[in-house]
């Protein structure tokens, strides 16, 4: 197989700062389009990843980003979906096994086969090559594992929908957020403003819990109808059995006991993040109100690219910091200070 | 308010042994039956609440017992649902708010009104008197709270329904066991063994995961397909990724995290069991598979009735050895060490 090489940003071992450098991408295949890619969103998932702080090992040097918005530049012989110009995105899994009862069922995200989801970046593709993410200028990817992203959405605000909105709406969806349903969405971060944006344009009723109120104005523009501080023990007490659904964007170790005696009777809370020490969870808090402690991994392609209409029809994106590749490692450091609003985009023209 | 003394044993202190006493049952009131008690089962709560053990203090003496079943003996002015001589048995709880939504929606087991679930024993009811449960000779209980028992079901076989059958019904109902669903029941005491005839009786296929292989005849005479030993580390990975339901019926320590992993994508453990120590959820097991974990508390009148009738249909009753009363304390420490096949019944004639 021969490759083409490309600019890219990648950490070239685990913990080193990003730096410039080019990695090569497959020549295309009958299925394959090329992306040209113009923006890639920083995810936390990627400094996790680029640091090695998931403990999978990894496969240096290392090109995070799998919220990636581009416009396709060359199609293989046997593309169908897609044609020179659309715009496209591609989020953080680029195969699977096709097979599987999930993979059939359009969840690709728990495929079970032996492939299991080819992550965007750091993973091995079906054709034993390392993948390599979005931090770059171009990609190939299989047509079927790209999604169209709608004309109503500014591509670089469309960026991080392929990972932080797809995270949110999978289980705000499946869960029937919706019109008489009270809804809370735990942290306004990148995957929370979005939660918060879906979930209020879905008809529910909206309740942003957040550390503090500094960023309450923001939440309240955002679609929030509540926005309560959780330092603040009487937000537990006053809202105690209210939410129908409560969305757990917060990766850090939170009381989560508390967090489900807000849960009304039948409600459930869905974590999001993975923080690094198991979670604990007093069995009374759930079996006194037949409730649910659950967990979502982003969506399948066909709840991606419904995704992607319904914000489309809604007119939603992310907030943006639009950066220059150049400043990735600094963007980092401030994702992990939490300061960011909301979502940091790089400009791949940049690299 | 006039009451009338009647025969029960009692716990006169916490952890002290229960002994024979006599404790006062409320007149008649115009919605109230009285049940001349026959049976009474033991569940491992009346140990829990005889020995102070969940901490909630206690009404001294306490007279366990919320597996009931009897004859009813009188009826107040205004009872239309039951008459002399009707097959009765009473649950967990003999009354409610009966006017907050949970309530009017028939799970009044999470009443969340101000009065909540009053239990059977060891509350305090509407009259500002302490309940007092079925190891009696009589109770006063208000219709509404009462339950017809099927004629194919034996009286003393019954008992266990009200309490073990509905705890392991209501959930299998909910998360709908029946055929094409494969469900795994934990534990093979009191619960376990009303949950694999239940689970099987609704078409499920049910695998028993035990300790040990030392019951398996009896776990596939109740309907089990196939029994597992949780001992075996095979086991764990023989069953990865299976099952729909997980009915935990164990209240001591599990490792949640293995048994979670043996639940297919959107599968749901359910925690009926509340061990001492709060449990461990590792975020991924969850996430991984958009699984959940929830908790579920015995069942509402309704679904109680529900769970009768579907008991007499499919011939279904505990596995019980019937005890004298003055066997009692003998009986609990047999349940403590799980010497126990499947549930003690309480004469309770020899009170």
């Amino acid at each position: 197989m021969t490759h083409t090489s490309v600019a890219a940003y990648a950490a070239p071992a685990p913990k080193a700062p990003l730096e410039r450098t080019t990695i090569p991408r497959r020549e295309l295949g009958a299925h394959d389009i090329l992306i040209d890619i113009k923006f890639a969103g920083i995810c936390h998932s990627d400094i996790h990843t680029a640091r090695a702080e998931w403990g999978e090992g990894g496969h240096f040097p290392l090109v995070p980003g799998h919220e990636i918005a581009g416009v396709v530049a060359a199609t293989g012989s046997a593309v169908s979906r897609y044609a020179v110009g659309d715009r496209v995105g591609v989020g953080c899994f680029v195969d699977s096994c096709r097979e599987c009862d999930n993979c059939r069922a359009g969840i690709e995200q728990y495929c079970t086969g032996e492939l299991g989801n080819v992550g965007t970046y750091n993973a091995v593709g079906r054709d034993g090559e390392p993948t390599q993410g979005g931090y770059s200028t171009h990609l190939v990817v299989d047509e079927n594992y790209a999604l169209r992203i709608p004309e109503s959405i500014p591509l670089d605000a469309a960026a991080p929908l392929l990972c932080a909105g797809i995270t949110v709406y999978s289980p705000l969806a499946h869960w029937q957020a919706g019109p008489g349903k009270k809804v809370a969405v735990v942290g306004l971060g990148g995957l929370g403003h979005m939660g918060v944006k879906i979930a209020h344009a879905m008809g529910a009723e909206v309740t942003v819990l957040s550390q503090s109120l500094r960023k309450k104005d923001d939440g309240l523009r955002f679609g929030a109808d509540a926005y309560h501080a959780t330092s603040d023990p009487a937000t537990f007490e006053a809202l105690a059995g209210t939410f129908d659904l409560i969305i757990n964007t917060v990766s850090a170790d939170l009381d989560l006991n508390a967090y489900l005696s807000l849960l009304r009777t039948d409600g459930t809370l869905v974590q999001l993040g993975a923080p690094e020490k198991p979670l604990t969870v007093a069995p009374f808090a759930l079996i006194g109100g037949r409730r649910s402690f659950a967990g979502s991994l982003i969506g399948g392609i066909r709840e991606t690219q419904e995704m992607l209409d319904f914000c489309g029809e809604h007119s939603i994106a992310a907030d943006i910091e639009l950066i220059s590749a150049d400043r990735i490692n600094e963007a980092y450091e401030r994702v992990l200070a939490s300061d960011v609003r909301y979502r940091f985009v790089i400009d791949t023209s940049t690299i």
